[in-house]
């Protein structure tokens, strides 16, 4: 019999009525035939609420004891889940990630997994029951409760379908599935059917938020199809999945913008061996996370460097860009935080030629002058003017028709 | 070195500022050098409110759900309560009951104890560590999560300190002990330095509410030394011990009145062997909990039989009761739910003789009437009409010096 693995965010669970919703979902997927396992986060804001609360009593509350805390919102979700089942005349028993034996290494508030005791889910499935489990947590081998961190509750539910080959791992969300584009932004955008773990992984990273980077890339290991749908109406959503030929057909999947972005230009650093080796040291030392990093040579004796950083992290960058400045006699440091990423992913990219060609012309036919570039196998990215960002990308979206399905494209 | 148990209830840990006071009540007894283990119940109204949810969802939650819901409350609590430590300086860590391996039976919503990992405990405490254990919850043997039902979190409290031989098990509450008799009724109650195991449980069971029957009668089995005390302020509390010599020359602990009974009399029931066998059984069979029998021979043929039911219970005892009757052919039925009992209790009653004598003098002085009298090894009990129940314990207090500690009573 067919496993089906479901998971369901805090907003989906948010209240009484949210988990008979969702109990729904459960109980259409019983009715065709198969067995489900359920994963659940804590609801609504309850892990904020509890993070509130070991503030109240401690400036940097100790690791070990904060995931004890936090834990309890998803053990309190998945006995009530149970019960909403129980009550719509299904059977079903919730389990703690400890009860289902989920080990993790030691390492509180983003531990890994380690395994999962699937043959005893399997036998609770087996007895006719709805099995319903914890996202987002864990014990090591001392039976310490562990968390996930951000975004476990995915990576919670992956792992399950991975443990127990599950047919499908489908993630509940409040949208319809990942998008051609940010639909906020163009509207016309529309929902992919399919897209491998590698743009997936390639939008997350770009912000697109309907799934977390760590669960894709899980997915991506374990072989791991994954459905991104709406919890309301019957959208059958987005499928994550392995590259397959028709893919490579598609020359550009989705696009997405980034505002959170900023630049860090260093010109005229020595062109010798090392130079950049250490700036990134330096910057990792002070825990900056980089992206994308552009250096060209321009002179046997000179080099300029750049790279992105998250806003967040520019005054600190900032700062460590200004002593180097200083060490490495540079003959500039130029700052932008006014810029902004539009890019495109797509696997066809990496079998097709024009990707770049179209991009850059349809930039330069809405008169959007592009700062810098960046490429990876599957992606371009240009960093554009914070303020023509949003015409960039309909101007993007329009010339790779991210207005329609991929089948319904047609070739120019 | 001595091992300390003390228990919080969920008043006492119901925000941060309480969850800080209850534990500097824990560093006073490092500073005194002990080694102590905490036993918290879940924060002010949580397990209300999670009951609340849960009946949201479903009219009768399946228990082992409720048991898995419910103990995040407690696990909330000892997490927060170990942070709250270690902003004071002290090492703390936090266990739930599968943690400490307290094994239960599998009775969802009333588990007994079986058993509880006391060396890993000690493990702890040894690493200089305060040891934070949920209260009211342990595991079964496949590691489902059951509750002890009411009153739980004691007696976890007395179990850890049985099975860690600790010297002290100390109960902290919002009054300053045991009282010998209500202070909301008689003015003038003073607080017990020590009572007995048996005093204690008559007491409990009589409603005077500061301590749960199931606990103090667990710690009379494994001879644990309760202290009950308040939270607030230095009041050394009332120990609650085995009995010892002096404690014979107290003739009278405290006093107590319940107003909740309804009393129902049979008149002229058959007097043949059976007849209370039956009338009990049919009662026990409508879960009727019947408290005082009363019963006497009228005739060769015919007896009176009456008892105490709580006023809950006596539309159903009423009904039970007409029954009866007719089956029995008893010559009348009598119901009075305008009574109230007023008790003494003190084991000095087991040696020394005068009590009934000064009781029933205290009341007729008061120009009390007694409706009925019933008695055990240390307590006697009156029905009285319920208005006069106050007066009767004023002056059964004075009677018995109930207005001052034991040691400064004088011999009338």
């Amino acid at each position: 019999m067919a496993i089906i693995v479901q998971k369901f965010g805090g907003t989906s669970v948010a209240n009484a009525e949210k988990i008979r919703r969702a109990a729904r979902r459960v109980i259409e997927r019983m009715q065709a035939g198969c067995q489900v396992v359920v994963v659940a986060s804590a609801r609504g804001h309850q892990t904020e609420e509890l993070m509130r609360d070991a503030l109240e009593l401690h400036p940097n509350p100790p690791k070990r004891e904060l995931d004890q805390l936090l834990s309890t919102g998803e053990q309190q979700t998945v006995s009530l889940f149970a019960m909403a089942l129980d009550a719509m005349g299904s059977k079903a028993i919730s389990f703690t990630g400890g009860q289902i034996r989920m080990m993790t290494d030691g390492v509180y508030s983003k531990a890994q997994i380690i395994s999962i005791d699937s043959e005893f889910i399997r036998s609770e499935l087996d007895k006719g029951r709805v099995v319903i489990v914890t996202g987002f947590q864990g014990i090591d081998q001392y039976g310490n409760v562990t968390t996930l961190g951000r975004g476990g509750a995915d990576t919670s539910a992956v792992a399950l379908a991975a443990a127990l080959k599950a047919e499908e791992c489908e993630i509940f969300t409040d949208v319809d599935g990942i998008y051609t584009a940010d639909p906020g932004i163009y509207k016309k955008a529309v929902v992919l059917d399919q897209i491998s773990y590698d743009e997936a992984l390639e939008m997350a990273s770009l912000g697109s938020g309907v799934m977390q980077t760590r669960a894709v890339a899980f997915a991506k290991r374990y072989d791991v199809k994954i459905r991104v749908r709406n919890i309301a109406g019957d959208n059958p959503g987005t499928i994550i999945t392995r590259e397959v030929p028709q893919m490579e057909g598609v020359l550009v999947s989705g696009a997405t913008i980034q505002k959170d972005m900023a630049k860090i230009g260093m010109a005229g650093i020595p062109n010798v061996p090392g130079t950049a080796a250490m700036v990134f040291a330096r910057l990792a030392a002070a825990k900056v996370v980089v992206h994308d990093i552009m250096q060209t040579e321009i002179s046997p004796e000179k080099a300029n460097l750049s790279f992105m950083v998250n806003k967040a992290d520019l005054a600190t960058a900032k700062q460590v860009a200004e002593e180097l400045k200083a060490e490495l006699r540079c003959d500039g440091l130029f700052v932008r935080d006014d810029i902004a990423l539009v890019s495109v992913i797509g696997v066809g990219m990496r079998s097709q030629y024009g990707v770049a060609e179209k991009l850059f012309g349809a930039l330069a036919k809405a008169e959007v002058n592009i700062d810098s570039i960046t490429t990876s196998e599957i992606r371009i990215s240009c960093a554009v003017d914070i303020g023509q960002v949003e015409k960039a990308l309909e101007a993007v979206c329009l010339a790779f028709q991210l207005d329609r399905p991929a089948r319904q494209r047609v070739a120019v």
